[in-house]
């Protein structure tokens, strides 16, 4: 946990923002993988996080703003469950660490929720994303189960975004050292993914990293000999020389402050010289996007200008013609980068996520697109200073696309299909790296991992 | 997934027994972390795998007895899915592979579950562990949300229970597997925990050697220096030499069939003199209570049978004294062994949990104790050939418990608590093995691992 002063001053900020009504904060439970006792790990609400620090599960907290209370609901383990997990601090300990005066039973939450509306409190709550919290609120405040998502509060979610957003120094620390962990993942990617090796093997390795940082793993692991396609996990496939490796992985610390990267690599000891070219597009796109990156400065910008790079290498390849301006406005680049730049990160990796991407990486006056590409551009919104957000162009051949666009004619005048055919068993590349956005420009989270073809080649054969 | 025969013939026998009325089988679906699409590892439903075999999220089967329809629910992904996940085979594939006639759009399910119930059928489901399932039955049949658990179909749970408790030659085949990746878990945290490093460093590990079995971990790693509390996890913990070590594990297959051992072992090169004492005490419970396993026995008995090895044991260190049998029956020896000897283990490690106790390791003759230590005992009820269990006794002094009977007065005619109080620094210990039931006793599942203390010995210093 970060210190009391820390969690009770994000608490004031967010009692100034919202001035009136009862603020529900729902912790996460276990949760049963194939029967209700067989959990996945745990893992907190990272608003709960955020606002209390308790690692738990089974909490509520209230905060009453109309009546000036802070109050944690939940249930000291009895003696008889120290038989299963030995002793554990009272929640009185943990209120204390975060400057909570009161703590009660769980039995008089929902008493609490109806007298707040009997009086005509205001109740809010941020969008549930576990069914066993929507259950929960629809119980507790007797709003039916399907409406619990469309009722839930906006002032309030935009208010935990607004902090959420700015990182702190201690929060800054906590993801330098996660992408420090996210980075030593990689560099045992680099080294050990050899002929031979299946990619649950080498994926397996990875989360043995991450666990041994004291957290976990802070989304499934991405390794994969087939990165052209976007969220493909890790399989029994074999790895074999001649195949090129993409691996996006990244850990989360044990406070929950995630990192997240990507490496693309070749199996064999070097790149091949299309491999080299391939690759070279996706790093200009990745430093000439990170290299404008400052506050005030619009992420959707620095997306389209990863984009333009992009046309403009696979015009050099051969495999894309006419201005290149043109193309990124009609989207023609879609074919080879279908999603996005970036997104925010923090104790969530896709920070928010759950609050919604409009609300969270858009504005009032910058929506959300609704077109192919763009539509995956999770943040778009300029930038501000303590912002925390990853860079991660890519080149992508994804054949079934590739066969569809051209069989309907699509992109014709900046898309030379012909060359493009040569591509369809090539792959995909992407280079991701995670930054922080100071008063004049950015900052680099974690030190610096492997990232030019040089410095790729030397650490595999070391 | 096993042969077309295999699945339409687990099928056949679900419909003589049940004979009339709709079963309707909810597949899993992908589960968030901390936002919706931040994936915990997807688990299919067990019995979902028994019935189909199918490994996808989204589906839904009915079986529809009263008019002789099988009909899988589910959406083929679409070519803009294939940017995210590459090409997948259509359901139809996978229906076919399991002997399935009918596939239907998800958006059909609910009118013909309507339909069912206008008609007067009688609806079954198993009982829902997912709180999502719960939602959609309650959405699909218009049970109320708090009532769809007590509306469960304890017919239908009772035919699944009858079929998944005896496995097939093929299920063998497939937990031998899982025993052996186990083993491969247990053979390395045995020889590579050492002075200083920590629990989860080794956790992750072994978790690594399950994912490159093709699978994951079947149940959270138990691995800890602090082993009397039952159900403690990996933990930041440093081990030093001195230390005991219990690590309590298991592999699940690709085809989701699970292993589960436990071996307790030091960290120095050698047992002590009293651990090694205590030790001999465990392994003399486990080898009797599994040299008695046969058709026909009650596993209630194989576990008294090593409540009373235990108190033998414990009788000769000076820990306890007095008539063995009626220490036993007055339940004094659960001051050292909280908990159940085993329980059936297939596709859930605790197989069919979810289902309940009473129902699964029960019979109406044989009701489940509430008495502490028998409480936790999941299956008492007499063997079958085909039965899969574990048998893991052990020796837990657990300093909490200790103090609070000591202070009580509580078996003072059978414990020594001045010599029990010298051992409430010592540990826990555990010894666990998978069996199956055969026609004239049992099988050890998976090839031998490192047992007795030469053999840990031997192993660890290889």
């Amino acid at each position: 946990m970060f210190s009391k002063e820390t969690y009770v001053a994000r608490r004031e900020s967010l009692k100034k923002r919202m001035k009136s009504g009862l603020l529900i904060f729902p912790g996460n439970k276990e949760t049963g993988m194939n029967y209700k006792d067989n959990w996945y790990p745990f893992r907190q609400d990272s608003s709960f996080l955020y606002y209390f620090g308790i690692n738990l599960p089974d909490l509520y907290v209230l905060i009453d703003l109309d009546n000036d209370k802070e109050i944690l609901f939940g249930d000291d383990l009895t003696p008889e469950d120290f038989v299963w997990v030995g002793a554990v601090e009272p929640l009185s300990t943990y209120t204390e660490k975060c400057g909570i005066a009161e703590v009660q039973p769980m039995a008089k939450l929902e008493a609490y929720i109806q007298r707040a509306q009997q009086k005509g409190q205001d109740l809010h709550y941020l969008p549930p994303y576990r069914n066993k919290i929507t259950i929960e609120i629809s119980n507790l405040t007797g709003i039916p189960v399907n409406e619990v998502e469309a009722k839930k509060s906006v002032e309030f979610t935009k208010a935990v975004i607004a902090q959420r957003s700015i990182k702190s120094a201690e929060e800054v620390k906590e993801l330098h050292k996660a992408v420090n962990i996210t980075a030593a993942m990689h560099r045992h990617a680099i080294k050990w993914t050899k002929h031979g090796v299946t990619e649950k093997q080498i994926a397996g390795e990875l989360q043995a990293i991450a666990i041994a940082g004291g957290g976990n793993i802070s989304f499934p692991i991405i390794l994969t000999k087939n990165g052209q396609y976007l969220h493909n996990h890790a399989t029994q496939a074999v790895i074999e020389n001649g195949d090129i490796v993409l691996c996006d992985c990244g850990a989360e610390t044990a406070m929950n402050y995630a990192g997240d990267m990507t490496r693309t690599f070749p199996v064999a000891e070097r790149f091949t010289a299309i491999q080299r070219e391939v690759y070279s597009i996706v790093l200009d796109a990745h430093e000439s996007a990170a290299a404008a990156l400052k506050p005030g400065y619009r992420f959707k910008d620095a997306h389209l200008l990863a984009c333009s790079r992009i046309v403009e290498g696979l015009k050099g390849l051969g495999l894309m013609k006419g201005d290149t301006q043109e193309a990124v406005n009609t989207g023609a680049h879609t074919l080879f980068f279908q999603c996005g730049l970036g997104h925010f990160m923090g104790m969530d990796v896709h920070d928010m996520e759950n609050f919604g991407e409009q609300l969270v990486g858009y504005t009032d006056d910058l929506k959300k697109s609704t077109e192919f590409g763009l539509k995956s551009l999770r943040l778009g919104k300029a930038l501000e200073e303590g912002n925390v957000l990853t860079v991660e162009p890519g080149i992508y051949f994804n054949p079934f696309l590739i066969d569809s666009w051209k069989a309907q004619g699509k992109y014709t005048d900046f898309v030379n299909y012909e060359e493009v055919e040569k591509f369809k068993t090539f792959g995909g590349m992407r280079v991701e790296e995670d930054f922080l956005i100071t008063a004049n420009g950015k900052e680099l989270l974690g030190d610096p991992l492997a990232k030019t073809i040089e410095e790729i080649e030397e650490l595999k054969n070391l």
